[in-house]
């Protein structure tokens, strides 16, 4: 049993405190709106009224936030996590953010002998819910081994990718495949619709050769009927396409699919469809190709 | 039993043919070059001195030619194909060519007796070796029951997949999203090398989750360490290219992502590299990056 | 004084035809609808009810056609320009088509003694009423030559560019920097709308530096007002682009900003907006953009 | 006369001062290494050895920096321009930066009584010697009728094109549009010489028409005898496109010419050609079309 303090328990971090919880930790939960803590003290847990009572007493500390900026208030703010934690403890920031924000937040918690690691997740609420995340952590291979058992209740595939903020790169170039991989599926549908192609048939043999994908596998038959209901929302994977084409500029990385996808990506958002799932990239295409109107 | 002509004996139809021939069928195979005649005469089959000779007393005739202008040659030229083919005789092309091509020569063949299936594979030169190949096929359904029993002598997965030209029509999907999905991994491996991350480690995570794919799956290792042997040659995927931004453009469909991978691939061909490895795009990436240079 | 037969009398051919009367010459016109070859006979010129009849007789013919197959038609074809061309015949062609199909036909005209020349043409239906096109023309030096002083009756800059073809193949090239310095100018003015800035102010510092083009000097206050009347319609310009990205890949050229504005072009026509003017790019840019919604 | 302090003696800054000693200012420049201060105060002006010698006693304050972190850094920094300037002062900041940073520093000036205008320029080194840059200027308009008799020293070109900001907009969309323009022309000349086309022919009548642009007329010859002598640094260009992209992103403008031309231009940089002038758009061009190898 490990004491964790929890902060951020929204549609991700609070399945993710519920299942820590439910194997058998002791979880302090912190959220800016308190109903989502009682929630969690309901389950099992306890409600903590700000960030430093949820910090203090915990060996590890946990944050799964929406954005940049927001690890780094909670963090490096005034009353933030690295203002109240205990040299030792092992902070863990499960959030998707910049890399280069991720690599600097290890090196201020080194300085205050806090142990860190980036360990941003995927697989969706739904993994969230059934423990089934792939979790990508980066750090010291020592914090990563003292995290495991506790990421273990929380995912299926956890792997250590590198030094702090390797998570993140590597949350990153999924983002960017998996943003891709869609607008391809898309295409690809329209294509077929417009040829008049059984679209069952045709998509189960290119699932069965090398077009196939989890992403054609899991979300092909959804969009083929135009179902959008999120799933992760295009809004959150246009935040982390800017993430994927800023750390690309940054090291010198050329990606003109990746910054292609991410115009596309850019214009779901800017023609109102940000709450829809990502995979509504498939209503872009079709639009542009003067298909789909009402 | 049936009494096949074969017309293309190279990489991909000598062993279908001979896999027909394994299967029990007589199979009279044509090739330009006759060497390749009498290897599968050698297995078992009978060499033609021309394509009169391969198709007369046929059954069934099929063709698995390079490239569009070659079928329409082979096809519907002077003592081709169809001069030669018996009313009722069923005609499969199994190359990969364009779709209105494709639904032109159903017609003509049709105005001839002849029963016209196009039945593009994919699953390269090992599937076609080890008769595991995806075949998706277009044309009547009564002569898509015809040819099946046929076709399950070469690959694995069979599907109709709509009237005439609809098999080709699904090729070209299957080869935007494959190279698509090339050129994303591509991305993502550079992009991941240039931060330094532990790339197996890396690969096995994005492998498990959404971003996953056949392609990062079959072909990520070899792209990894530089290993552009072919698999399928780039020149044969650009010319798949052209096919797919041609029917896309014919129909109306707007395919982004699709028409730059299309100029990608073409890169890879005018730097000289087209006998390598479709997986080369992963050159040109890095190329592009300033990176992998000697 | 030149006898010039002059088939296609449409929006383009229609005033040139009619300039090369003004200018002394006896214009015989041929049209597929006899009206508008009436129209020039009523301006001084001849109607023939026939290319035969056009052809006859004439010193020099010239075709301006819309496209590729239509040229090809009506030169190469049955009762077609070089059936009845008497040998020393000079043949221009003004329309704007594939440069290897000009090359081809070159070539044809060669081996029947006839002189070919490929000049298509820039400046719009107002350059062909004005007599100010640019004219840019393929083949022989002296063919070039003796066809100047007529084509000085249509065009203000009348340039030699190369050998047979080279003159579409300049064409081609016009065409892309125009469609791409429109999405440019279209993307530049609705970020720059977005923000609020003074537009007339804005376009003139634009248009003063570096960024100037004659696209943002004719069409940016039609762009900026949304009035879209053709000036040249995005259905003609999308078939320009297809000339041009097909050119480039048969010559290994590779063209990325020019393949993505093809595919913005072939956009514009899927939703039905082909009879706009080629400067609707702009009212993609919006609705990607999510403004302009009525 | 006007007394000011001028920060930032650089390629661009170090003209722009000496050009308002010569129109009888007194101008005391700063620059972080003194030689180009004293360089200043050879030609008549004053060499400060702090930015608050500079500012203290200026009635105008001009900045003229690399990019957006020293522009924040000169000015809101301890001992920054803010912190010396009187209440009443007039600052102006000639260099490119983000909007959001000029609308920001703008706002904060405002607290401290300092009048601030954002006034990028184009018309690179040359402009600066022969004073003949273009100026697009942001800020309230009394702010900029004071400005304008100063600027005229500087500037040929000087428009007020909106709120604070605005300039730095309008460049952002300046260099959209140059950098897409000299792209188009890469394109197109790689295109025509792999046609064999006379290229002075061809740029002449390109030029003449709408393909017509500034870039072709003053960039092209050089770039068709590959002389990429600066001119404008591509990794200055890159910078500027960096700036163009993000706050397109920021406003939800949809950019994809501009995001694929930011990718070509990243991968000069990353190639090593960040020095060369930002025509070498033209060397990525022929690299990727093979051509132009040694």
């Amino acid at each position: 049993m490990t004491a964790v303090g929890f902060i951020g328990l929204g549609i991700m971090g609070g399945p993710v405190a519920a299942n820590l919880v439910r194997a058998g930790h002791q979880v302090t939960g912190y959220n800016r709106s308190p109903a989502k803590a009682e929630a969690l003290a309901a389950r099992g847990g306890r409600a903590a009224r700000s960030i430093a009572e949820a910090v203090r007493g915990s060996d590890v500390v946990i944050t799964m936030l929406p954005d940049t900026p927001d690890v780094e208030q909670v963090v490096l703010g005034d009353g933030g996590v690295f203002a109240s934690a205990a040299p030792g403890t092992l902070y863990i920031d499960m959030s998707t953010i910049r890399p280069d924000a991720a690599a600097r937040i290890a090196a201020a918690g080194g300085q205050r002998g806090v142990r860190v690691l980036d360990a941003p997740v995927s697989g969706g609420e739904q993994g969230a819910i059934d423990g089934t995340l792939s979790i990508m952590v980066g750090g010291e291979p020592g914090d990563f081994e003292a995290a495991r058992p506790l990421l273990e209740a929380a995912g299926k595939t956890i792997v250590h990718v590198g030094p702090a903020g390797s998570g993140q790169t590597v949350k990153a170039a999924n983002q960017l495949i998996v943003a891709g991989t869609i607008e391809l599926v898309a295409e690809a549908i329209v294509f077929l619709e417009a040829h008049g192609v059984d679209m069952e048939a045709a998509t189960t043999v290119l699932g069965g050769g090398l077009a196939g994908s989890t992403v054609l596998q899991r979300k092909g038959a959804a969009m083929l009927r135009r179902d959008f209901t999120p799933g992760f929302r295009a809004e959150l994977h246009h935040k982390d396409l800017g993430i994927v084409t800023s750390a690309a500029r940054d090291a010198g990385v050329v990606i003109p699919a990746g910054a292609l996808v991410a115009q596309l990506m850019a214009s779901l958002l800017a023609q109102g469809d940000g709450g829809l799932d990502h995979g509504a990239l498939l209503k872009l295409v079709a639009q542009m190709s003067g298909r789909d109107r009402a």
